[in-house]
């Protein structure tokens, strides 16, 4: 963390963010009554950005943001998000859909139906409930509200046990972000929903890289079970209702930047805090490689090793899986110059273990957080990730996900 | 399989392999008394070839065997294996401690000590009880006997819950292998250890080139969890007891090459159905690629997937992860062209979910075997691979597997 993010205030609430209004309703698409349409309208036109997963199946919302964000991306007027169906792998009726979804936004709100985007989380392969859309839509468009951010963000879960809402203020502007994660969750980039907004005025270029440059630093750096969906997005709308611009009376690497990134962080941090089944956070610090990129791909290897995340489930400092993981990782290492810590107790230098005390190695292991460094012996690049565990609880929500 | 594998009768059970000696005893290495090293001793050298582990952190066994089997192939007399500890991440003291263990055998035989080879398995990062191996070794040479192939393939169990053992005759020469797997099963290689005999008379070359295409078409087509042992070891022997020459008597590509790929293919799959927690055997067939390579790695990303496995022990028919874990593998996808079927009923056509019956797809998910076909629609070509569920037993097993 850099001092100009550790200086700025993430809150957990998000209260207003000028130019902006949303809602939710309960559409009747979850089996049980619940809010799960989301809608987020800004009343002018606004600069928007995107990013989106990597997955060669892209769900159809991601298909038509995608298109639409390269087309109009200074005339973004609304993000509708419905939870219990992905609307992926549903073809050219997939499409039909999320394309009149978006009309019936744009009817209800006065804008064009190219200026509507969409994101759907849920099971995959099932249809929208068109007619359940088409009440629940101009009734979430009849409920928006400055302050209806957390409703929103609470529509929008799926197997989260907590929504999660984060908002920040840094001279003058207001960056605020609702998130959905929980499962799938792997970089390249995270699997989850993400809507972010501020209302400074920003060129689509500043937007865009800031975008790309706050998630390679939060959503890309986390990983829960190494499964990458077909729908990840995050979008950043900009209002510009503050007036004031970033470049000109917000500087972009020392205000914008940062606060952009901290409100992503605390988004993607909260992810893996409340992904399915989790009982430990783990920081994961490969050090010592010889570029980033192989420091990354090593922490990834081992943050998707389920031997390595069962350990930890386990409370058990079982370390060689992760010496076996980083091995596995694709990566030329020494095995000789290894070294490794559960937070302060170094277990393993150059290879070798250490003769350290296994009752307080298992400790550290079962602690709620831990932070385990890897130093390769290699080089001074180094990256950071963060993971969880793999629990009975995962299992248990993953093998009767649609039941 | 070939109507030459066919034809052949591979036998779950071994009675002895001309040449060959084995013994199992327990030296004390497990916590509850069972044995737990086994030794399996030529009368003559042998010659002999190896497959090992990719990984970079590699087990000192690993690494003494590559050196010996590279130095004199023609010279082999020994095998011994351990169980509890797997000697890896132990530095020079781990290496010093296979060759002394390689020693004692060389001692109790008769025969120079880089004539021996050692294979361990169990906890990373612990040192061999070397006290225990010193007794244990004279007493499993003592033991050595035609028919002790059953007790050294029970001795090498770790959570394995049974034995694998298996033999074929062809043209009258014997083949016949142990292996011992469970956990930490991917491909390039299966993670696990086997040792395989023959009496077959067959230069180093052949026997080589033999067991890397076998392996090819077994070992390095199953996953269970996606990890990869530091201690990955398939070893063949060759006593040429039988006094038939391959090339020459046998022929290689229409006997020993299909004999010895039924008897690794019948170890590999016994290690899937094997496989910590596993309550489903499933074949992931992946057709209409565009190289094999691509099909494999479709195959493997699907068969690594936490969510998909989860879905499997559920019993539920939850495709649209299938589609997500072929999308993410990197493999560029037309996803308009995926069709999927499970068993005998196709789910998906070009993309799209087809009007199947929910119960009759989640009855055949929920089946002890079941075969998931992946039709891609971009070429001819196809890749097929052997994996498992993922369920609470697995997370139990792993979550305290040292305690």
């Amino acid at each position: 963390m850099t001092n100009i993010e550790k200086n700025l205030e993430v809150r957990d609430t998000i209260t207003a963010v000028p130019g902006f209004r949303a809602s939710a309703v309960d559409a009747g698409l979850r089996k049980l009554p619940a809010p799960d349409l989301a809608l987020i309208v800004a009343d002018q036109p606004c600069t928007a950005a995107g990013v989106f997963t990597t997955n060669y199946v892209k769900a159809a919302p991601v298909l038509i943001d995608q298109a639409r964000l390269e087309a109009k991306p200074n005339h973004m007027r609304a993000v509708l998000i419905n939870a219990a169906c992905a609307n992926a792998c549903t073809g050219d009726e997939g499409l039909r859909n999320a394309e009149q979804s978006a009309a019936w936004v744009a009817e209800a709100i006065g804008c064009a139906p190219d200026e509507v985007l969409v994101m759907s989380t849920g099971v995959i392969g099932v249809q929208l409930p068109m007619h359940k859309l088409q009440k629940g839509i101009p009734a979430a468009a009849a409920a928006l509200s400055e302050s209806g951010w957390h409703d929103a963000s609470t529509a929008i879960m799926t197997t989260d046990t907590r929504p999660k809402r984060f908002s920040v203020n840094v001279n003058g502007i207001h960056i605020a972000g609702i998130a959905k994660g929980a499962g799938m969750i792997a970089p390249n980039m995270a699997t989850m929903l993400s809507m972010i907004a501020t209302d400074a005025v920003i060129s689509v270029e500043f937007l865009r890289r800031a975008l790309r440059e706050a998630v390679e630093q939060s959503f890309n750096r986390i990983v829960i079970d190494g499964d990458m969906s077909t729908n990840d997005t995050v979008l950043l709308f900009a209002s510009g209702a503050s007036g004031k611009t970033v470049g000109k009376d917000v500087d972009y690497h020392a205000e914008f930047l940062p606060g952009l990134t901290a409100v992503c962080k605390a988004l993607s941090q909260a992810i893996v805090h409340d992904g399915e089944g989790v009982t430990r956070f783990i920081t994961l610090n490969v050090t010592g490689a010889r570029s980033t990129a192989e420091a990354r791909q090593i922490a990834n290897t081992i943050a998707i090793s389920p031997l390595v995340k069962t350990a930890f489930y386990g409370g058990d400092a079982n370390w060689g899986r992760i010496m076996m993981a980083a091995g596995r990782a694709g990566v030329k290492l020494d095995q000789n110059k290894l070294s490794l810590w559960y937070d302060d107790l170094q277990l393993v230098a150059n290879g070798t273990p250490l003769n350290y005390d296994d009752a307080q190695a298992n400790a550290r292991a079962a602690q709620p957080e831990v932070t385990v460094r890897l130093d390769l012996g290699l080089g001074d690049q180094e990256a950071t990730i963060w993971t969880c565990d793999l629990s009975h609880e995962y299992v248990s929500i993953n093998g009767h996900y649609r039941t």
